[in-house]
């Protein structure tokens, strides 16, 4: 039998800073992770389009030209290519969607690690 | 500025049982849809696996070896060439993910369409 997550519960499950996935669908891999009081650096992923869906609290998304405020319930896709940076003041729990092997410690900002 | 969607607020923007498209990623496309009293026919997509997220209200998932319930933040991935029917009885509004192209009225079962 295929196996539910719920997506609450499976962030909940994780330490802070902690990436887990969580899934694949057509080579696409989806993490969820908790962050509070982290600012990445402006990053672009050129190989893949990347979707930001906030399952609890908020943060803003930066752009060159301003910044987007996304709460519970939201969901964003940022193109491939596009200059951005997660803005985590208090604390957020966001599922994320990409191409499997699309990012890494290199094309992200740096992480959320402590 | 890039568009943020709240699921919820699309969803309710939507008819009963009209599927509409809000993005897509790395060749997906998320659709949202709102359904009430509506089994669909056993059926496979061949070429795309596909995922529900249930924004509000709850449904089965059936397979061939049993149902999956799923509430409101319950997410599921169907692997291609898994049979599969939704059976929706009260409201349940839902987040659809998979191949752009993938499915049309031939491979789903029927659609939600009055």
């Amino acid at each position: 039998m295929l196996r539910k997550i719920n997506l609450l519960d499976a962030v909940n499950g994780c330490e802070l800073y902690e990436y887990r996935e969580i899934g694949r669908i057509n080579g696409q891999m989806l993490n969820v992770v908790k962050v509070a009081d982290r600012t990445l650096d402006f990053h672009v992923h050129e190989f893949s389009d990347e979707a930001f869906y906030v399952i609890e609290g908020d943060f803003d998304l930066e752009f060159e030209n301003g910044a987007v405020p996304l709460k519970a319930g939201d969901l964003i896709i940022v193109p491939k290519g596009t200059r951005h940076r997660p803005v985590c003041k208090s604390l957020v729990k966001i599922l994320l969607l990409d191409m499997s092997g699309a990012l890494n410690n290199e094309n992200s900002g740096g992480t959320y690690s402590k």
